[in-house]
């Protein structure tokens, strides 16, 4: 692995100015699922973010089933290369869970009954009214000697930090929930005591409503040209979720800030959240409440969904009232009152018929604001006229309705996507006065008009 | 890795009749990119999961950087395990691909020209209008002596199959839809002809509304104890959607058919599809077409997600007429028709309010069915009498109203997606006339009185 030596240095030549650190992890995973393809390996993804946005380097990693002589090997294998090797899976009291037995073999440490490991097993067992004298929760508080049990909040195995000459052993459950909360709240402030960490300043950008190309050129590519090399800008798109992230090592700081600045210019309004992680629906729940409006729903060809991304954030009961998921064109008639006669004349799937939803079902619920969508998301029903894909959305703020005709592509679940994310992006935009020329004419295009 | 013996020998001992295959697959991942946890590792997934579908063993995988000495040394360790090597990704024809080059120093086979290598890529650069004597096209051309080419039908680089004494190495683009491609039209077939690949059978026995154990207990330990080894019965839960899945050699047809028939008897019931993938809501979405019934759907915890489920199956727009999503109180009260006495007298979240909401929106939507949830999803709202976790559901099919309160949990999203699966099994069994007294009691438990 000759090119380690580029980005990681040893702490002897430890200037606060030049070296990032030494931290070269392995990620051991454990797990017969794992090898038969039947579960993804999530839990290597997650980690090796953690460890990479921590400002450690994940030099490898690699999967062997639930085997004590493949446990061993590989962690022959790991700790060649690493000195921080990070193993998920086989925690648990069964006697296919290898991990423990195998890390005392390898290290050479007994297993002992731990008093501490024994209190949190113990806590979980009494939360469920299980039996403390069950064999496989007592298994569970065995560690290798030296080692230390981290608190698992969630579940019943504790994570174990075992600390040797050679390298640090982490062993964590491979269940996804409990080894990221074992690791956010006892690996990780460890690892920055232990390797005395860099922190890599980070600055996220999200944005809504365009594909990764449309994102990219909002950006001349000398601005990302003038930089250091240790500044990076990286794109990361959810189809038409699009984070910009520049990451910058503490000493580069300045030149991070500098190009981060300049990205969120060029952004400008695109830019929904500066956090990584907030959901474009959180926003606009909290663009609603500082305004004190509430909101409705008239959904057609979404069918609930965007009804489900907004009751998705807690809280969301103080501002949405409800909606009507009018499947059905009677309903549309009937239950949100859009005359059959603009039906019959401008169609089902027309900007007439999504304003009429739209503001009908905001008198009718005594919203401030609403939503409507109505189209094809197919596979079937679509005509030359109105394609499979073709959706129109309508906007209702207070005194204005704004409606739109776009063209969303063939599959059903990313229209329904696509059409639930301009929706969401279009309402902020109202709430918040900016500008929507970009967001509506980046999907004007019918098919085959599609440019990449 | 001590294990293999049990399912895994050689060929000298092939007999049709107790062999399966010899196949010891080892994947080797490569990218930066997968390192930093940028991306996730889709490809060894999807290749472990076909490589054990064709009757091969995955013995174990690894991760390493775009880095020649690491993937030597990967590819040394591999071959100690396997003898197939997938090695994923490295392939282009940029400097920072070195796949080629230690493909070809681990061999000991000089990399040279090759004519068929070279008419792939050349036929996609026309494709593409490259010109072909760009130096980064012509290094795809480049494979180890003895190396067949394989077509790539997508992208510019061919795969390479390169069979030595000691094992295949089959190296494929990381690029996720060419190597698919690649490796169904040209890898599987050699696998198959090299190894003489024996079909594994497969039984798939869909569920929902139980958690793990729950289904686990449904059948005696006797049952699966008395089968031979290499038949295996596998339990694959996504929160409370569990598959069991029943596997077998083809010489060992009958044994498998046989234990998966007493699986089917045990589960009875509580199976609702015997193929993967299929999605509970097509299947009530068949049960109410073939019987000719339409449904609405009156939610208020589970916030749209209920409609959601439905309307992402093409063709629902045959059976589902609409909902309501009466998110506030008012709303069931004005638009569900709900008496305030009601609400006043058993609570919002009640069983009479959730069959107020079921009975008004069939009779008002006119649909023959329907669906009702009122619940605390949490995190707030809860009481001592009504915690966070309760939902009341209601369910009316032609004739009659049934309804429960249970407890789901405590987080927002899992109560929300829970709520909905139980609605949707529920009304699937009022359907087809099954029993349900075991899917209702299941989660009839307050919070502290939940066993596992």
């Amino acid at each position: 692995m000759t090119d380690q030596g580029q980005v990681v240095q040893s702490l002897q030549s430890d200037t606060q100015e030049t070296i990032r650190t030494d931290l070269r992890a392995w990620i051991l995973s454990i797990g017969n699922e794992l090898l038969t393809g039947r579960t993804p390996n999530g839990n290597f993804t997650w980690l090796a973010h953690r460890i990479s946005e921590a400002g450690g380097r994940v030099v490898g990693g690699s999967v062997v089933p639930d085997d004590e002589d493949a446990i061993v090997h590989a962690l022959g294998e790991a700790s060649r290369f690493a000195n921080l090797v990070v193993l998920t899976g086989g925690l648990g009291g069964t006697p296919d869970d290898r991990t423990r037995p195998a890390l005392s073999r390898f290290t050479g440490r007994g297993l002992r009954f731990d008093e501490g490991a024994w209190q949190i097993v113990r806590r979980y067992a009494r939360q469920l009214g299980l039996s403390e004298a069950e064999e496989s929760l007592r298994v569970q508080a065995l560690l290798p000697e030296g080692a230390e049990p981290l608190e698992n909040p969630i579940g019943s195995a504790p994570g174990i930090w075992l600390k040797t000459p050679e390298a640090v052993f982490v062993a964590l459950p491979g269940v996804p929930a409990e080894m990221r909360a074992i690791f956010q709240e006892s690996v990780l402030p460890r690892l920055q005591r232990e390797w005395r960490l860099m922190r890599v300043l980070q600055w996220t950008f999200r944005t809504a409503g365009f594909v990764e190309a449309h994102v990219q050129k909002c950006i001349p590519e000398e601005v990302v040209a003038e930089v250091p090399d240790s500044v990076e800008v990286g794109f990361y798109p959810n189809d038409i979720l699009v984070d910009v992230v520049v990451r910058a090592p503490e000493h580069q700081a300045d030149s991070g800030r500098a190009l981060a600045g300049e990205i969120r210019k060029y952004l400008g309004h695109r830019v929904y959240a500066e956090e990584a992680g907030v959901a474009l629906a959180a926003v606009v729940g909290e663009a609603l409440r500082m305004r004190g409006y509430t909101l409705a729903l008239a959904e057609s060809c979404t069918g609930g969904y965007l009804a489900h991304c907004i009751t998705a954030i807690p809280g969301s009961s103080d501002y949405f009232v409800g909606g009507v998921v009018a499947y059905h064109t009677e309903i549309k008639e009937r239950w949100l009152d859009v005359p059959q006669r603009v039906i019959h004349r401008e169609g089902v799937v027309s900007e007439a018929v999504a304003r009429a939803m739209a503001e009908n079902v905001a008198r009718q619920f005594g919203a401030d604001c609403a939503l409507a969508t109505t189209g094809i998301a197919g596979p079937s029903g679509g005509s030359t006229t109105t394609p499979v894909g073709t959706v129109c959305i309508a906007v209702v703020t207070p005194g204005q309705t704004q409606s739109t005709r776009v063209w969303l592509g063939t599959d059903r679940l990313e229209v329904i996507r696509r059409a639930t994310i301009i929706a969401l992006e279009w309402l902020r935009r109202q709430l918040e006065g900016l500008p929507d020329a970009d967001l509506i004419q980046a999907w004007m295009n019918l098919p085959g008009e599609q440019k990449r």
